[in-house]
């Protein structure tokens, strides 16, 4: 994604902190108070400009919703359109690093971990950097339950194929895999941005979901 | 592939018993007798017409190969391609049933199978018959060696996508799986009749290399 510098960005954060959680260091085990009952948490890692994530928590009400996004001004997207859409009470984003999970939640606080159109970082030396590489699965698996799960889509081939591969290396189970989400068309899937457009194209939309399995 | 019935099949394969192996049965534990070498065995089961074995064959004089195929009027149109090309001395088909491979070959007789375009069994109902469902795998597995492999390309989206959670969900490690080979083209790829049809047409060609792993 293109990264225009909006110095207004971090101004307009701070404004809306009922949106973007402001030191959410401290909510780290209290994720349920602060969204007011016990629903499950799940949460997408790499929000992006929000239309996934503010999709999903319209179409969901019974589940809370988080966003992480660490791009100031990639979030202000996000919260342009939490606020179109009248800021659903399950819903927050927050504006941290994917690497840092574990400074903001416990064990077993998340219930399910969503991926979608992650930066696929092609050069074989970045791969430590892509969502799927072994070092994230391990910070996902410690976040979720037994038997979490994760739920991952991308057009990106070479990122997809290195996933099937990395999770199997992992250890975990791959529950559902479509080399063509848009050919099924499920009735509840919330399009990304990117998904919008790259499938407009005609290509492929890839999907898995896959699960930690207990050793 | 569509079947055409060959009155003429049946004689023609006993006539190029230097080809198709008589008595099969009998060679079991026998194999590297009848090539008259300890080099690595290699089989495709459901050859076909017969390009891809050939091709390898000639390509790989130092490996043995032989064809599974069942059906007489498809495996004379593979007998006929091992002609054309001077009858390698590394290359047999049979003419037996994929099921049934035990009856043929000793635990660690085979170093390595290849599934090429194999029939997808589109209906749920019919999923025990395809050739990477669980019941196959466990064949396979009784048959090569500790971490053996399975070489597996296919234009069918729907086989493709069951094959890789079936081979995830029986333990199998996905060492390489890609989702658009001829992206890539490997130069050593060999090309079947399918695949040389398909991805004319612009049709992505999936490949997959799986090991199994001593547990």
């Amino acid at each position: 994604m293109r990264l225009r510098h909006k110095p207004w960005a971090e101004e307009f954060i701070t404004e809306n902190a009922h949106i973007v959680v402001p030191n959410p260091e401290e909510q780290k085990g209290k994720w349920a108070a602060l969204f007011g009952n016990d629903n499950p948490l799940h949460i997408e890692v790499g929000t992006g400009k929000g239309q996934f994530i503010t999709g999903m928590a319209l179409q969901n009400p019974d589940i809370n919703y988080i966003g992480i996004e660490l791009f100031p001004s990639v979030i202000v997207c996000a919260v342009e359109k939490v606020l179109a859409a009248e800021t659903p009470k399950n819903l927050r984003l927050l504006k941290v690093d994917g690497a840092e999970l574990e400074n903001y939640f416990e064990k077993g606080e998340i219930d399910r971990v969503y991926l979608n159109f992650s930066d696929p970082w092609p050069k074989k030396r970045h791969a430590k950097r892509r969502l799927t590489h072994a070092s994230f699965l391990s910070i996902y698996e410690r976040l979720l339950p037994d038997n979490g799960e994760i739920h991952f889509k991308t057009d990106n081939r070479g990122l997809f194929e290195f996933s099937l591969v990395s999770m199997n290396e992992y250890g975990m189970k791959l529950k559902y895999v479509s080399l063509d989400l848009h050919a099924e068309m499920p009735e509840n899937n919330i399009m990304t941005e990117y998904e919008e457009k790259f499938s407009a194209k005609g290509q492929p939309i890839y999907r898995l979901e896959s699960q930690f399995v207990t050793k």
